[in-house]
């Protein structure tokens, strides 16, 4: 009894001492789904920098900020943006209160399952059916309907629900960024009241801190109460030269970091950059197939329509001194929910 | 010789004594320039109300949103709008690039010094005088305009900087709610960028929690550096009706208080009374000639075209239990520049 006991003793002592291994080296790497390449070194180099008083690159606390990208940069945006996904579902549930949708494009392509024919009509039918899907309720109804639509729809390839289709590496990122005194914000081409009702449990960002796309809306009063409608018509893309604009209205700031995967992600790069000062920009690039999707076209990979990282942001990157991520290199983890074999 | 020594020890005691005993009730009221009326009361019993643990109207910390309209709330706006007297210096300072205006209204009669003939134009005029000394250069270079003009340009009635003709009650109010885990922000009718380059320093109000009137901008690149160039044109009205889509559109949650002083306020207050629940309203009433202004016309004081606190606005404040702060009754103190008989 008494062997046995001490052998107990002894297998929990060292479990212990292992959990607590485990714990100290948690702690003392704050990004261990990075592999330990250049992105993870240069990330780490320049949040030591900037945080350390006396360094000629200290940056005071309140100037701090981090904006990030959303699709393709803190969550996949493949095979087609979520949002798309929401507004195609929106369709099918909102068809039997639109039997005139039956014969009229694009919803009628839509409905028959025939996205390319729908999508045929481009931007002008695009905007059709955003606004059919994104106008007309009040803003808190809309966040109810994100919300329901969340709990139900999976993506495709993953079977995950969209909000847990999210970077680990860069879950890790914002948190590391957020112990050292920076304030995160998302800056999306996505809808601004699409990301806010997720966005604060997923990547631990209050509604105030997203910037993006959004409809007009208006004040009244709806059965006596103060509400805000959501109207059929554009107020602001948040997009390329829009992403500038957009960081200055919301946030009155330069970023100290940028991140993002695109053409769209270029001129907030840029614009950070131009700051002058320590500054850190960085592309991730999805060449990744396996673990997610590979798409470029920059070094050859499948040219997309949305989100594509052209061969010409890549020369850019090498100009300006931009790190790239390669997901496949530089990622040892991709999302939150897969297996390890190492775990 | 020792006797004068113990003398002054005692006194040195005496006087670390008293600074001690200041230091400790000014500590134990964070609102010492309010007097000890009703609004001090209800400002006091709601923050703790909604700040205890357990209690019914606990409200969580990320949601203490507090909203502060500020021309005549945080700041005074008599004899008229501050962003109004800038931009009258401001075509003074930038006649002579423009002869043209000798001739041409409004500019004409505000050169001359008749600022009436100059706004009989009404908005039109104004928008001319606006766009023409508001647009045209970057960003960054309307920031430092607007921190040069300050250094200079004083309020007429107070020779002080405008910036430091700020109520030192809403200071003290400000420091109390951001101790108690709320987030402020300014939500103003007054131009966002005409109110960043100041308010962190007036206020402890960042860039990133000031919402405003805006015109847009443009992404561009000047001698080969990426800015933002402002275009003569609205972007944006932040008052009445504007004022919830602005806090809508920058910060995405429904503030639990909200402190105005005039009917552009309503909405704001009606707002944040909507999101049910733990909410506080407040508006400043403008009656105190001596130390400030008086207008209304609520409570028979004169009208004024900007600013007005009309009487209907005062009747919803009982109808709605909103809080009515009479300056002249329920501050000690306004300005933090005032000579106090008591200190």
């Amino acid at each position: 009894m008494k062997t046995t006991h001490t052998k107990n003793l002894i297998a929990v002592a060292l479990v212990g001492a292992l959990a607590f291994t485990t714990t100290i080296a948690h702690a003392a790497d704050p990004l261990p789904s990075w592999n330990d390449t250049a992105p993870k070194k240069a990330i780490v180099a320049f949040v030591e920098k900037v945080t350390k008083e006396g360094s000629p690159d200290f940056v005071p606390v309140p100037e701090r900020i981090a904006t990030f990208d959303n699709d393709g940069t803190l969550w996949c945006e493949q095979p087609m943006p979520v949002q798309l996904f929401f507004a195609l579902d929106r369709v099918k549930a909102l068809a039997r209160q639109h039997p005139e949708w039956k014969t009229k494009e694009p919803f009628a392509s839509l409905l028959k399952g025939d996205l390319k024919t729908a999508l045929a009509g481009g931007e002008h039918a695009l905007l059709q059916i955003v606004m059919a899907t994104h106008a007309g309720m009040t803003t808190a109804e809309f966040e109810q309907i994100v919300k329901d639509w969340l709990v139900t729809a999976k993506h495709p390839k993953f079977k995950q629900p969209y909000n847990e289709c999210v970077y680990q590496p860069m879950i890790e990122l914002l948190a590391y960024l957020r112990a050292n005194g920076f304030k995160n914000f998302i800056v999306s081409g996505g809808g601004i009241e699409f990301m806010r009702p997720w966005a604060d449990k997923a990547y631990g960002i209050p509604p105030e801190q997203v910037v993006g796309s959004s409809i007009k809306t208006k004040f009244e009063m709806r059965d006596g109460k103060p509400v805000l409608v959501r109207l059929p018509e554009i107020n602001f893309i948040d997009d390329k030269a829009g992403k500038p604009v957009g960081i200055n209205q919301h946030i009155g700031r330069r970023p100290v970091m940028a991140f993002g995967n695109s053409d769209g992600d270029k001129q907030m790069l840029e614009y950070t950059q131009g700051g002058g000062g320590a500054r850190f920009m960085l592309l991730v690039l999805h060449d990744d197939a396996a673990r997610e999707y590979a798409y470029g076209p920059a070094k050859g990979l499948p040219d997309v329509k949305l989100g594509a990282f052209t061969s010409a942001l890549y020369e850019q990157t090498k100009k300006d001194g931009w790190t790239v991520v390669s997901m496949k290199d530089d990622w040892k983890q991709v999302f939150a929910f897969e297996q390890h074999s190492e775990q």
